[in-house]
């Protein structure tokens, strides 16, 4: 139980002791080394973000408040515009480090919000006001990875098998995690999973880190290559699937990370119920439909380069590298949220949605 | 056109200059190196089959023959029971190596027949018989190569989308390759296809081997994870599916390497016709069904390990790594081989094959 405290409660983003900089594990490193990066300029915050060493998309966003917080105390001014027109500046940079995920947008939202509501007060109570938000962004995570995990442990069973994809656990979140919350919860309560996990090509997310998170919580897992979900579920060896989300369209379309449509539609051909779990601010209503959503692409090398000691490709071939990809809401059975259960048609049920 | 006929004339197996020992290319250190490996030993070719420095069904079938043939001539007697014996051991041994595919047991099986067939002839005439065959087998292998690829190019035309699983091209087989083997007939006769390469883990088989053979010929591919064939089919960029197999069942049910199916079920799913392609040798009417191939288990170190410079997950965490997948009959638009193109039901289509 110590190990899975140990997991659960893994300090992967922080304010450094003086709240002059911010404090993430290195995600990149692992599981080979446990090392911790302290983040202080916009470039180290931008870097941190577009390298994945910090990444999640609710863990981006606590990183970007914290990031706010710190670079909003470097701003040598106490007057209100010349403090809004740089933070406006930075904010715009960090935003622009990878476009799917909404949570980087929607924290530095908040964060510009309490600027932009108190342009009354002098700056130092501006930024006493962005501590305490930052603090409120990551205490209001852990509290929803809480309630989505407690709502997704009620849609599985004891000693049932749990595919998934990427990493959606503590380390991409605060404590517990999205899509891996039910896992530790139910573990907390003596409860016992057999959890295939992705390894998720091209940056590994889920041998890395999620098989890194199961097996140190003495959670049963095996690792499996992407393309061996098929075999699995064929097999008979998975009774639901779980991902997290980086954005939900309103019609329920869901951007998660690169393959996650893909198990959606064998899930779909094997008649296994397919979640997505993620906290409520992922659900961006302006996008209407999956279309709408960016698709970040990123570089050839993280296919052909990356990890390997030799190329596994020719230096001119060319590689498609896109991030994401969008599940069509009509392969999914529900979308948890710390609001609740939402099930199709999304666009009705997310009218009850509180914003 | 010297660089499409290089590759589609690879000399991936032959037999060394004193027939003395069988050649290859070593698969497992291309795209870094070209090197050739001689084998000499039982447990020489025991390993390069076992280790994939020979891979692909049909070549593992070629280098079975002409390893049985070297084998053949280092047993030192002139007693045919003897002989027969030891023969039998050897071929015994190597069938062992790889259980999946058939067509390494069709080889060995024929060179078998012809020391059985000819028990009233001298030991070095039966040698000098099996040296025919294997060369025959090869040969054959060439033609049925060509005749694959003019059927399978009979389904697609200039400018499709080709997605392709594994390599099942000239590495795979001798010249052209299966399911590759239209695209480079096509090069030949001046037409342009795009080629979607899944890079094939945990072996990587398609970056190091398709996507290697594809960009040396001049043919337009694009090398992605396999986790990325659903977004690749949803952008509409494949027309068709091209997949090798290792052993087709009676009912049409197709082993091939793991991931086929998943990409079966995509394809179904986008309305993609999904096509197999190999030797009727392949075709294997004493399985009934899928349930009756047995898949090949290999080393999580495959997954974990092999080809990284750093371990990719904790050395604790166990794996899953089949070699092979079944993909359903009912997903299969047709199945290729040079006696033609068979559709389903394929329980009847089969009745006109000839064995």
């Amino acid at each position: 139980m110590d190990a899975l405290r140990e997991i659960t409660h893994i300090d992967n983003v922080k304010l450094g002791p003086d709240e002059r900089s911010v404090v993430i594990i290195d995600q990149t490193k692992l599981p080979n080394a446990t090392e911790y990066l302290t983040l202080e300029t916009p470039k180290e915050l931008y870097d941190a973000i577009f390298e994945l060493k910090v990444r999640g998309a609710p863990a981006i966003g606590i990183c970007a408040g914290f990031g706010m917080y710190v670079l909003a105390q470097t701003i040598d001014t106490e007057d209100y515009e010349i403090f809004l027109t740089k933070f406006t500046e930075y904010k715009d940079y960090l935003n622009s480090s990878r476009p799917t995920a909404v949570n980087l947008s929607w924290a530095l939202n908040r964060m510009e919000q309490v600027v932009k509501a108190h342009g009354s007060l002098p700056v130092r109570e501006i930024i006493a006001l962005l501590g305490k938000e930052c603090r409120m962004i990551q205490e209001e995570d852990r509290k929803m990875c809480r309630a989505i995990s407690e709502y997704g442990l009620s849609l599985i069973k004891d000693g049932d098998g749990i595919l998934t994809h990427c990493n959606a656990g503590p380390l991409a979140t605060s404590q517990y995690g999205t899509a891996l919350g039910p896992l530790f919860l139910g573990k907390e309560q003596g409860m016992n999973f057999k959890v295939f996990a992705d390894e998720t090509r091209p940056l590994l997310q889920g041998a890395r880190l999620t098989s890194y998170e199961l097996q140190k919580a003495g959670i049963d897992v095996t690792l499996i290559c992407d393309n061996m979900a098929s075999l699995v579920m064929k097999n008979g060896w998975v009774q639901a699937c779980f991902v997290g989300c980086d954005r939900v369209a309103a019609n329920g379309d869901a951007a998660n990370k690169i393959g996650t449509s893909g198990v959606a539609i064998l899930a779909n051909y094997y008649h296994i119920p397919f979640y997505v779990l993620g906290p409520s601010s992922t659900i961006d209503l302006n996008c209407q439909t999956g279309a709408d959503i960016e698709i970040e692409l990123r570089s050839p090398e993280e296919i052909k380069r990356k990890f390997y000691e030799k190329p596994m490709a020719l230096e001119e071939v060319k590689c498609y590298n896109p991030a994401f990809d969008v599940t069509d809401h009509s392969l999914i059975s529900g979308i948890i949220t710390e609001q609740g259960i939402f099930r199709a048609p999304y666009t009705e049920s997310f009218k009850g949605l509180k914003k």
